[in-house]
């Protein structure tokens, strides 16, 4: 088959390999037929996460129909059309019981093993573990488009920022961010009865889906940002919920300062260095601070509101590729600004 | 002043009565702008509330601009505007502290005191106890009638209901009766991510209504609802939460029988007589039933949510009357059916 | 091997039966070291479940060992020590997935399947389905009458009283009915912090083993027991969480009297008949009423607090058999009282 | 009267002062019986609250005898038992209805205001603002020494550490500090069930007091505590709550490395300096940051379990002085590690 494979930094390309099999009686393989890039796919290619060898086949977001099933699968069969998510779990962990696949303890204790520990998606078949423990049956009424993104950044978005966030009716409630995540962070809020959001990016462009994905004011990053959001929050005392999405210490720093006493500052952002924390500060102010990675808990959910029109996740994918066009899609995605681009959709 | 009086069961007049003053120092007295009736007024004439003695002021919401203030009041002045609330609250006692001023232990363990205990608010002026814990300001980009519902029926619907029932993104909920509170229940609902709202009514005018705040199914009330609900709740399984919103035994009893394994039943209803519980049914169904009346704690929360357009608690107010017509309001209230109202706006 | 087998109502013998084998992938065989006989034995006994069919191996509770493994088992091996728990999880359901094994889609909707719908473990061996999902590794340092009672009685007084009913640090918490689930909540609710527990029974020699658990006030089942709760609680306010511990109406009502408003009355009894809701009373007392089969979702936990000696399982464990004795044993157990019983040890 | 009083920097001095009377509707005056010095005490004296001014009368903690009432004040009269507690609340403001008065808005923001923004309660008499909202009468059954500390020390030790780190049952809680308010989390933590408590200081008799408040495991603080920790929890894994008690970065910084994936890290510790937080390990962690001043909400649920000897707050007191010997007292408290002090307990 052909697969998208990872070389060492700043290296890759659409090999052909082997076809995968059933390893583990727990194991299926399926068919990809839509697949996606993430952001962490091109930290990869940077060489930040050596945890990646040379070789693995990226990418750990899918919908697919299932082709082959392990000895001891029996609740899955072929032809069945599956959500293969980010995030396995074996069911039978610590962290699998509570809830926490993030942290499986059967993979390592990172759930993320897709494109990472084991081969991924970016290809025409891929081989995935502890599967009834961790892949969602499709329902026909839904297209590919609408739940792909479910995989990944819609439940990222939400359960990192919405709900670790502690988002409720009447929220006042600030996303950092206005990219993939935190466009499905604003989405999701909204969903959850916050009264108003503001959405603070560098780019007009961005600012522009954040109001189309609910955002109620929108601030261009700058000099005066704080001073704006001050405003719109009961003359500056502050949001009750400020979210992280961009990863770098400058904007954490903004959501420390911009939430409210009692309120909540929850990161999405990966970030790659420390920060000063003010706790001089921070003491006193009765703040939560929340960081995390998707756990994928909360796609069945997600799903239900995708079915019900409540949630439309296949807004967040801007251009399409095939599958043998999986480079071009890289450089599109690379250069998302430059293409306005938010996700790509790539279909077999 | 003039006043809604009530003179013992099935009397009542527009009386000329004494102006109110403030007695104690923590007392304010309102001009009565905007008050409604509700549907406990006409329990009241009926003589079913034993506890409301001949001579009584009905009335328990209204939005008044403030007249007089006791002598400890200091965050209220004259020209104040403010939402008088069904609830009052000492702020002092035990339950005002743990946010349940419906059991205020300073007005004899019911915060529901106006128009019951003391006099209530169908009147020109108002006399309000403990009004720096009790009143709301209102703020100027708010109508009368965005605000006057927040007093009792809105924060019912979603207190007792929404928020009793757990109502969380993603459920299913029921909800039985599309009168007022439950049209304030679905409303509330759809607000907290609701992925499908059912509403049941045996009136078809009232379906009419319960689409228009927010219900995506309608099933009239009869002998298929039961069979209904099971199609729509992936074969039968049950919704997350039922809404109790009629007060009579078949009405919760269905919602006792329609609510999944793990599910809640919230009761918003007004019970005159007991039912019977099939607690050998219901034992091992890990189900949560709740009852309730409204403390109004989250008036400001509802009023936030008023502001940023996000709640339209005017649509409830179906029928406009000017003060002097209170009796032309009461008649048109008491025939709701006929007139399809729903709440009625009683205007100075 | 030999095994406690039901021949239908009032009719059981100790036979010699065929060795259980692995059938399914995920499942495993373990022999039975210690086991133990619930109340629900008797109820099968009495022909009161009648979805348990003549033939069937009784038992659901039981710390044994694994003799073999199915061919999808990979982190369990023979000889590893595990705690056979009453509530069977597939891991992958809706309800496993949210931590509510006690309706387990893949075995029907009831998690409860040894001795039940498959062959339980008053028995020289026993095949376990869904192995890895449902058992729990022991550790060393604990012996099998700490954790026998992990199986079902102790999560059961936990989950379904003190977690349901939400016990929390200053509670007055009671206890109606102090047969072994009654004193696991009267131990677990000592240990989340209960100001004071107060149980009631009708039997004295129950009310001596409530002080040994951790009641703090004991009082006898009868006309006065109301008044003396009141007395007990701010001058009969009521308490903040009742237990319902024995299973019939009269037990159920007293909680829904002596409950506090926006109290909790948490449902642990096995009822068999319906009993009467006084509505009229309960829908403005702002109550909650539980009711649930327990999960088994917090034994992790309770083995952490067994391991640290804060709760003491093996105090449920009155008397001793040999598993040849298991017709004495049953003997005992349905005498309880007689011989001031509570839950029988049965060992290899 | 006689005052213990702030002159600026390094100087203070016990004064004869004005008598206060109440000034405000709303206040109280009330005798001093029993007093005590708070850490804050200290860092005022050596200039670290520039918000208080020469001039000011210190302490925030007393058991009092009310002398006067202001003409709004009906819930309390002359020769009530009450303890005045660190914090005021007004019972208005949006931040004391959800029960934070630590922000309350009519106070400045700050519910601290005794011995800081208004004069306190190191004297013979001190002026209480807002009472009703904010003292609490004191049963006969306990004696001041029992009830002293609930005024500030023993619920931020509940409310910042255990509450605020949600302590559960079956947890393994580690305590950075065992000083007054370390010892009155361990203390609250042991109540809410912790499995284990780890208690580090590098004080061994800090750790005797420890033992002795309920901690299991005592470590003394220095280059191997992170290994010996990690010995203690499961290989490693870390623990599921770390409570900061000393306010310094190393002890902050070690309570996140400390903290298990999806575990909480609840810092009671007054911060003078920043710290570098290392989102670079923490933002894939699925931990949460608390930070907070006491509220004092869980005063009469504390004050509960004092009634019934569950909590003895006494233990805090290790020394005695009269009200004149408030300059002894402050010496002995500024120097607790001689001394082998935890706090001091003042006399009329």
């Amino acid at each position: 088959m052909k697969a998208l494979v990872y070389h060492g930094p700043g290296q890759k390309s659409w090999d052909t390999v082997a076809d995968p099999k059933p390893v583990d009686p727990t194991d299926i393989v399926v068919q990809i037929d839509t697949t996606t890039i993430c952001g962490t796919d091109l930290h990869i290619l940077k060489g930040d996460v050596p945890t990646v060898e040379p070789g693995r086949i990226l990418g750990h977001e899918a919908v697919g129909t299932v082709v082959a099933v392990g000895s001891a699968v029996s609740s899955l069969a072929a032809d069945d059309r599956v959500l293969v998510p980010a995030i396995t779990s074996c069911g039978r962990c610590a962290y699998c019981k509570r809830a926490m696949p993030s942290h499986c303890q059967a993979t390592g204790g990172i759930g993320w093993i897709f494109g990472h520990l084991v081969d991924g998606t970016q290809a025409e078949y891929a081989r995935v573990p502890f599967a009834e423990t961790s892949v969602h049956k499709v329902p026909e009424d839904v297209t590919d488009e609408q739940v792909l993104f479910l995989a990944d950044i819609l439940p990222t978005g939400y359960e990192v920022g919405v709900r670790n966030g502690r988002v409720k009716p009447g929220d006042v409630v600030l996303v950092v961010g206005a990219g993939p995540v935190g466009l499905a962070a604003i989405q999701t809020a909204a969903l959850s009865g916050a009264a108003r959001i503001i959405a603070v990016d560098a780019a007009e462009s961005r600012l522009d889906h954040a109001r189309r994905f609910g955002a109620d004011e929108t601030i261009r990053a700058g000099d005066d940002a704080e001073a704006r959001i001050a405003v719109l929050t009961d003359g500056g005392l502050g949001v009750d919920v400020a979210i992280e999405a961009v990863g770098v210490p400058e904007t954490f720093d903004l959501c420390t300062r911009a939430v409210r006493p009692g309120g909540v500052v929850a990161n999405i952002g990966v970030h790659g260095a420390p920060t000063t924390l003010h706790l001089e500060d921070l003491w006193i102010k009765n703040v939560t601070i929340t960081t995390g990675l998707v756990d994928g808990t909360t796609v069945p959910m997600l799903l239900s509101l995708v079915r019900s029109g409540k949630i439309k996740a296949e807004l967040l994918g801007t251009h399409d590729f095939g599958l043998d066009d999986m480079l071009a899609a890289y450089d599109t995605f690379a250069e998302a600004g430059k293409h306005n681009a938010l996700k790509v959709v790539i279909r077999r």
